[in-house]
């Protein structure tokens, strides 16, 4: 069961420097990606409607495509505009799928045509800036066996980290999210969390926290300044945002302890599991912060790449426990820490229960 | 949906020198072919009757094949012969298949028996002469993930050439056979074709070719007459003939321009797609021409095999698009080019209606 | 179709040596299996019942186990014991599995708890003494996709020995087991078996065999008494038993002929063939002797995995003759030498019809 009336992350931009045209499976359905000859990024089924060779093995013409076996030519509206060797020209279509290029992504439309929003519901928060104090990179795509909600429920469920990530985001310290209520206050940590029709937000902060603060979360303030390591307290806030059907956002703030004042060191991670089949997904990430230089983009997206590979078995091993069930028919017992995750599956069942009565 | 009364090359002689028993797979069945002391090649189910061990596994024993697990031995007939260590000989037949070795190859039939003709069916043209002026090669069987029907449509459609072989077959030039009518003409080329029964015949001439002509063709030309390139006009035929179920030959007659005496140089490619599964095939083919020594077979077996490495990647695509289904019910449409190849699907619906209706 | 209410061999306890949690998938269920601080071994589900996550990616906590995702623990029985940040612990119980530790094999019962019998059926003889004159080594469990009674049939079968290894237990010679029956007399050879319940025996002994011996019993002779080779008659004993639904025990007795008073030189060699699912097992093999010292083992093992290496491409074979048919379903015919294998297979059916009606 997927959610077609939403917009997918289809590509890096990237991908379509080293090869005209990417094949990549969405929702079970190859798609065709390339950039046409006036810059605008264009998605159809890669499938030629005259002989079903991938699209993916041809070539690019102007905005249009020319299939690899018979040459056939189709224009960025996916209509047959020329079949070598013949001066009849059929009435053929290849489906093409509504695209925007935003925030660095190629994103693709594969619902119902008249459905998609002109990228009204691709979140804002989803975001690179132009402003050039904010430094990144991407991650490369990579392939995961693993249904898209699973990595969803991972993502936006910070109790693992504990277990699964202690270099990283630390260790015992962590549970306190556990205790996240509405307008919880948890010793010094204020958390607090909304839930929206096709999103979900997250905030927490701390003071003064010791050995508490997560090694990365240290690590950033020591790097911004040059230090080898910081062991003093630091105060820190962290934002997540997830998006309806698969975008989370991490925005953490991290201050010397008592020193309200200082520059703020900034970083966003964003994560998108965007679903290939039932069972498997594309992850798509990238790391921006407001310190440094681009000679420290790799080590941040190994940090990144670090987490997932932690997380990768884990999810993995879920998928194959599941086999072709979903999590929810198992009747999984749930924690006071699912509660979110469980609110975004809420959001994503209502999502497909509209798609079905729309029929 | 296969056709089982039909003659299917199961194996190349040669495959029977480096093993005892060969092992395929032809039409879902698992085949063991082997050459009996007589000389007389012999193919059976390979599964002994007993504890369903691959007889391939086993060796052979006079004519007949002895398992390799419990050593039961069964004539060429089939028929259970010898148990070792036991006087009873149980009534056990392997089912066996009416084999012909002709044209160099190992034919089968997996059919009904009762229909099985003899070798009359197995194509005349499907050609090896005897006479040594004709000298040729082998290529080693290639494993293909692709239904034969798409090969055989490939094999017998030239108008993929200028976009998927344009080293090989030209460019542009070749476009003329798109125009391709009974008895039409198109500028100085002259081209017709018959459909017989089970096999389309397809012919085309063209003079003065000059860049046109292909450089493979060219090439041919040069290397029979000892020059490292020929660069004039050239005159070329080329007759075309598939056979039902999945056997194509293509001849292809060059000359000098203007020199209509000159002895010509004559290539026959020889093309087999035989049926593994749905959606997997095994690929035969050879070269055999009327020039040169046989110091050049590896040169020409190197060049069927660069033609088929390119043709691969988009027949496979194909099969992975269609998945299960067969191309026609994706509701393809059709271009003047696929007059011939649609053709030879009517023959082969046709055949398989037959079968059907045999019961 | 398996048989449920039965010991099964899990692991071999080195294997927890090297890592603390060993999934392995038997009869189509994933299991987990460790050894908690108490020094006791535990079997339980391998899926956290809170999301699904493989238990074996978690870590041992006192008798229990504590899941690697949310770091949920649960007791040695199964229950939830503790949940990282909250206070409430669910009310939720992993399915656990009775484990007996034996013969130097970690055993689980899959089956109805209440029908384990406190590990009675575990055969007494799938044995390892405890008498440090007998020495011998593990193999390391293998796979391999075959069913189980596909393995069952072949290590109860001596008579493939001729054709699958001579080199280790002789050609021709050994055909006269072909000619087992209650009670028959063959030569010099006595041969007898008993079918039990849930087990059978089978022994066979000959006097003064000359090269009819087997290299490997010879080699025993040598091995010994630290000569390069024995070539002298020898006196052999062999006692094979089979315990439903799984094991299998060879043990050979050798002396030199006419010295029946000499100590004998003893081998058992114990196989395990436990279903890992429909289609293909886990192969747990041991050897063990009564000379030489601990720097022989390799070799015994070796010789044990060279004739398991020879078996398995017939087994694998077989596998995928059958598909997901099952040997009898393909009617096969069977030779006198079968008798033992077929009473074993009915064993095996009897004890399936017993689970069913028992619903």
């Amino acid at each position: 069961m997927f959610i077609h009336n939403a917009w997918y992350i289809a590509a890096e931009p990237d991908e379509l420097l080293s090869r005209p045209i990417v094949s990549r499976t969405l929702l079970g359905k190859r798609v065709a990606v390339y950039r046409g000859a006036s810059g605008q990024a264009i998605a159809l089924e890669d499938s030629c409607p005259h002989r079903r060779a991938p699209l993916s093995l041809g070539t690019v013409q102007g905005d249009g495509v020319r299939c690899g076996y018979h040459g056939a030519e189709f224009g960025s509206d996916g209509r047959c505009i020329r079949v070598p060797g013949q001066d009849a020209v059929p009435r053929a279509v290849v489906p093409t799928y509504p695209v925007i290029e935003r925030h660095g992504y190629i994103w693709v439309w594969l619902g119902d045509p008249d459905l998609a929003d002109g990228g009204a519901s691709i979140p804002d928060g989803f975001w690179v800036s132009g402003d050039p104090a904010w430094i990144g990179g991407y991650g490369r795509m990579e392939s995961i066996k693993a249904d898209f909600k699973l990595i969803n429920d991972n993502l936006f469920d910070i109790t693992h980290a504990q277990f699964v990530h202690p270099e990283s985001f630390g260790g015992e310290e962590v549970q306190f999210y556990r205790k996240a209520r509405p307008g919880s206050d948890y010793i010094d940590r204020e958390m607090s969390f909304e839930v929206g029709e096709r999103s979900i937000r997250f905030r927490t902060h701390a003071a003064a926290l010791g050995d508490e603060g997560g090694p990365l979360w240290r690590s950033m303030l020591a790097q911004s300044r040059g230090l080898e390591e910081w062991n003093d307290p630091i105060d820190y806030r962290m934002e997540v945002i997830w998006w309806a059907p698969c975008y989370t956002s991490f925005h953490i703030i991290v201050r010397p302890s008592g020193e309200p004042d200082a520059p703020p060191v900034e970083i966003y991670n964003l994560h998108a599991a965007v679903p290939e089949s039932e069972g498997s997904s594309h992850y798509f990430y990238r790391s921006v912060r407001n310190y440094g230089d681009a000679s420290m983009n790799s080590a941040f997206i190994d940090a990144v790449k670090f987490v997932f590979n932690q997380d990768k078995p884990i999810l993995e091993g879920q998928q194959a426990v599941l086999g072709d069930r979903d999590l929810l028919e198992t009747h999984p017992i749930s924690f006071a820490g699912d509660m979110l995750p469980l609110q975004g599956r809420r959001i994503l069942e209502r999502m497909m229960a509209t798609e079905l009565t729309r029929g």
